[in-house]
């Protein structure tokens, strides 16, 4: 059988997954003779091709169960025929085939694994695809979840129709604890939007939903036993016991754990709404409504205080299933403590020194109480203290130096740094920070304390129209990075891969993708977006902490502007980049991408002159006007530096001159939204200005 | 002042509504001066404008409560606003203003109306904008909860910022009873689902949600008495009693009644799943799969039946509030009567000469139980008889001719036929149905049975992926056939409406438009839609029950083709129809629209080359092949015909006869997909082919 099919290869390939991204990415660069390509994201530990085999997927397409089979199993079996319907328009027959002679895929699960998900839950699996069957074995139902979700990352397709090539993959996560914290406090999440998310960190393998419950700007669970804390710390917006209870088995099904997390004694404010009695300052208070670091904070001296959480956190340990519980622990400045005298009374009589050394005994009572009811204690690195057992995990914002030395003390840590993804960083900065670096110097031994990371979903800037776009698709690369083996580190074989699976993750239900039209739609009041979505696809909002500095709103702002349209990773910028990076490669005869850059240069001149009418018409585009300015501007600079290097003409100095201060001023963020394309445009200009001069090696574009 | 706002018009223009749609549409055409253009829809019974007078809507916009004010209209002042910020992105001060001189809006409720929304509710209200100052009145909640949606479709906007319009509106339903009727059981769709469309019928005004909760393919109500119902007619795919309350209470907050039917003693396959012995056939019964009508009908003959019902529907009462219970009573047929012998025995007994006679029993049976409860029964035509009270309701599907009948007994009614909305009619067709025509000979005490209508989803094709865009935009038409006065009825205007409308929609979450590019998405397994998209957008789904015949599914099926991605009223076949009509009207110069059409076919010309190397990436575009070539085709000869009329050249009767061929094979369905452009094409061959003929009457083009 010939076919033109990549998978069909018949060269033997066999390599583990660490070297095939870089081949495969190779293979792609030289456009050589065709390799098999892995669109599997995260990449497994290891891969072997089956040259020349295929098994057709029709709609005779069948699944049987060997060994251990449950409920869980057969659920997760039916929801992969789901998808694999929607994707194929097939009619599969319903239920599980009996005979495995006429069964496509054979699913062997050893036993149940873990009753409830757990980080020493084994979630290896294998996958062996002949031209005959399919047969995953997994020691564990989660195992096999995991290698079902493979499995339908692997169905291909071609003129013959669907197919899963021919291959051996053995896998299992480098690491047990690889999570995706929601920040449900800041905004409000409804449970829709938890679960889609669940669905989505299922089919990237993550194992952790961290439930960021509580915070100064919202109190978000149902206490039976102290009322005030949801009813006045809320808005109405807080999910019952059972809407908690429904999330876990949800999450349960998909093998994620779900660790609540309740920050204390800081980012408090919310409890204390109603119960102003546990604060350090009198009160009253009210919830808070803007984003950052605030004084409240329980009051540590107190037994009233430590009866309440002892009650309350009992009352959530019965609640959440899973072992661990987060305290939180962070950002407290102690301000409230240092101004109450009764305080301060307190820690001269017991001999505590500082606010760090207070919070410390705060934490001490706090674990008696966690260990009373079962529970390891999870938070921030501000809680890592001399006074506490090793059983307790730090989650580390600060880094992985810090992780290190927790780790070379004896305690297991979580990395978090790196991973905020609601930082707007790209998803390479992400899929670069490693909870255990290449130069690490920790012991075997040491090493084991680091369980993984976690992304990071703050919710100052999110509602469940957005919240959707910041996390998907950057946290597959962070999902990779903590599944897949050290050195797979390929960027450009990660995003390759990456925009496959945004899109498979829209069948889930996300709306990272589907949103942004409705958002534009809305803004521009009608349906001619194109212009709008031009600008959109070429600027991000600003990095790191500088939203909030540039254009300021609060936590019942209205999160509808063209910033949240905008998205990290902007598809249109980073195209645009890579783009010039060939063009500019090929000199000097700059024919390479030539027709595709200067089509999409004349667009950014024409949607910036259409941008004007249509801000008129719309005054919530007013703040993007100087935008519009720099989209043109950006336009005519790049195309006018094309046509230099076209022509091997130098510009003149008047020109350089103007264009530099044109890309000085896109270069200045408006509306919070920066332009992402004003490097590549540089270096189109720094490439037309040298020309005549002694050729630059091309390979210092960066 | 001078502006450029259409609203700002210095003409004096007062006129009811019936006329105004009439007289925009007139200046549309003729393009004649600024003539205020109404975005509203329903349009109001009356509207008058205040010209030059403008209220501007900025970050100080306020709103305060006058007269009677409750949680209720305190809700929905709340999510008026959050909907205004939405929009406008300004974030507006949270709550209720207190000082009536700073406000912008006032909102005077006379009382709080019905407690739980009926069909006697009063639903009227009246807004008054001047530059000052919006005032709205209403003698209920409800009406002012009608009166803010006006308002959201009111607001405008131009360079000098937002701004409400000055004008005088004085509005009120022309029928009482406006409703959806979701069909839950052959697709089950989502509390989700339900909610968004309960927010959909209230932004258009409507007040009932008909909730059809039971089927042959399924049972999706929690009956603790009868536990087996849901449990086993239900593939777990049930509402429980909770989630029921919730969206009654989610509907009363928003002025809606919640009609729940129980659609027996036919359509009752899935009753008979849990307890086979209500049957009128031994059994066993399994869930039907398949659309269609079924056999299985409940036992009128047997006293446990009536016992069962007793219970059961004694329950149901008590959870749905309404005043009214649906019972269906439709297409029964009656054939497992037939062969029952005890049945046939008990019918001679008793007199009962055939099953039409039968079925009356049983509903004048049923009738004791509902008014037991305090019920009023609504059915379906099949249940009239002259046995029952007139306090039933007449449901129609049959047509307004049933409809009258029925009034003329003195039964009340309401219309559904015309209103099918799962038949992929265009909202022209619906629009044109009217429970009381013009022709209609009931006098005006007659006319008064007639209550209005409802649209209905039944739902053997639609999932809570698609359900949205076959819903909207067309219901909003059938809501203005329900609310606005009779006489309007400008199908151009309602189109032009509907498009702004379909937008506004969005914002509610609704998803008919944006799940469209990611349903193409995940066919053409890229983002590459463009030349799928152009396909799509002049094709529709086969029309009546064409479906299922040309392309047999199951309730089990995935409904992820093609089809379903398409449309009623497919927006490029639109335009395209609208655009020969406007081009062939201007003969002899054949200028007008000519290069948006040459564009529009060279694009399909391209598309349907484009697409074949999609299908083969992507099997499941298989069965869409044929349309490939007939898009392809469409193209050549409709620019070929143009060439012809620019030229002044008849064509050959070669050309002539092979575009014919062209045009024919293009008008065959495929995939159960037609072109809707046909018959526009049609016209710009017969246009070239009459060149140098006498003259016809351009008016003569539909």
């Amino acid at each position: 059988m010939t076919t033109k099919k990549s998978f069909v290869s018949r060269v033997v390939l066999t390599c583990v997954a660490m070297c095939l991204a870089a081949c495969v990415s190779r293979a792609n660069a030289q456009q050589a003779t065709p390799t098999p390509q892995i669109n599997l994201m995260p990449i497994p530990a290891s891969v072997t091709f089956h040259p020349g085999d295929r098994l057709p997927v029709d709609a005779s397409f069948k699944v049987a169960t060997r060994g251990h089979s449950d409920d869980r199993l057969k659920a997760a079996i039916a929801r992969f025929m789901r998808r694999l319907e929607g994707r194929t328009v097939f009619t599969l027959a319903p239920g599980l085939a009996t005979d495995d002679q006429m069964t496509q895929l054979i699913v062997h699960a050893d036993g149940p694994g873990q009753n409830i998900p757990s980080v020493r839950e084994n979630e290896s699996y294998r996958i062996d695809i002949t031209d005959r069957q399919a047969i995953l074995k997994a020691p564990t139902v989660v195992g096999a979840i995991r290698g079902l979700e493979t499995l339908l990352q692997l169905l291909s397709a071609d003129r013959n129709g669907y197919f899963l090539p021919g291959v051996l993959i053995q896998d299992q996560p480098r690491f047990p604890w690889r999570g995706l914290l929601i920040d449900v406090a800041r905004h409000f999440q409804t449970i829709e939007v938890l679960k889609r998310n669940l669905d989505g960190l299922a089919a990237v393998k993550m194992n952790v939903f961290h439930w960021h419950l509580t915070e100064d700007q919202g109190f978000r669970v149902e206490s039976k036993k102290y009322p005030k804390l949801h009813q006045l710390g809320s808005d109405g917006n807080y999910y019952t016991q059972e809407q908690i209870k429904d999330v876990i088995a949800y999450a349960r099904e998909r093998g994620i754990r779900v660790v609540p997390e309740f920050d204390i004694p800081g980012h408090s404010t919310s409890w204390l709404v109603g119960y102003p009695e546990l604060g350090s300052a009198p009160g009253p208070y009210t919830i808070e409504r803007r984003p950052g670091i605030f004084e409240p904070a329980l009051d540590p001296t107190r037994e009233e205080v430590y009866k309440f959480l002892d009650v309350f956190l009992s009352e959530m340990a019965a609640l959440f299933p899973d072992e661990y519980m987060h305290i939180g622990g962070d950002e407290n400045e102690g301000k409230q403590w240092d101004r109450n005298p009764a305080i301060q009374t307190f820690m001269k009589a017991k001999g505590i020194k500082d606010n760090h050394a207070l919070q410390a005994y705060f934490n001490t009572r706090l674990l008696k109480i966690l260990q009373k009811n079962g529970k390891k204690m999870i938070g921030w690195d501000e809680i890592l203290q001399p006074e506490l057992p090793k059983d307790i995990v730090i989650h580390s914002w600060r880094g992985t130096a810090a992780l290190a030395e927790a780790a070379r003390k004896g305690y297991d840590g979580i990395l978090s740094n790196g991973f905020y993804i609601d930082l707007i960083q790209p998803a390479s900065h992400h899929y670069a920070s490693d909870p255990l670096p290449a130069d690490s110097t920790l012991t075997p031994e040491q090493a084991r304390h680091v369980l993984g990371g976690e992304a990071t979903m703050w919710a100052e800037w999110v509602t469940p129209e957005t919240i959707d776009s910041r996390i998907w698709p950057r946290t597959a690369a962070i999902a990779e990075r903590l599944w897949s083996p050290r050195t797979v580190t390929d960027v450009n074989d990660m995003y390759r891969r990456s925009t496959i699976i945004s899109l498979q993750l829209e069948e889930l239900g996300l709306m990272h993708k589907r949103n942004q039209d409705m958002m534009l739609r809305r803004l521009v009041r009608n349906d001619e977006i194109g212009p709008l979505k031009t600008l959109v696809s070429v600027v991000e909002p600003v990095k790191e902490y500088r939203r909030y500095q540039m254009r300021p709103q609060t936590m019942l702002s209205p999160l509808t502007g063209v910033i949240d349209a905008a998205t990290p990773d902007a598809d249109g910028a980073r195209r645009f980049s890579w783009m010039v990076k060939e063009f500019l490669a090929d000199a000097p005869r700059y024919q390479l991408y030539r027709a595709e850059l200067t089509q999409m240069l004349s667009d950014w001149q024409e949607s910036g002159a259409s941008l004007g009418p249509m801000i008129d018409r719309s005054p919530a585009l007013k703040e993007i006007k100087p935008l519009t300015k720099g989209l043109s501007e950006l336009g005519d600079v790049g195309l006018e530096a094309i046509s230099y290097l076209k022509l091997g003409q130098p510009p003149t100095r008047e020109w350089r001159e103007a264009s530099t201060l044109k890309l000085d001023e896109a270069a200045k963020p408006y509306a919070a939204l920066e332009f992402m394309v004003v490097p590549a445009v540089k270096q189109l200009v720094t490439a037309a200005t040298e020309i005549g001069q002694p050729r630059r090696v091309t390979s210092q574009v960066p």
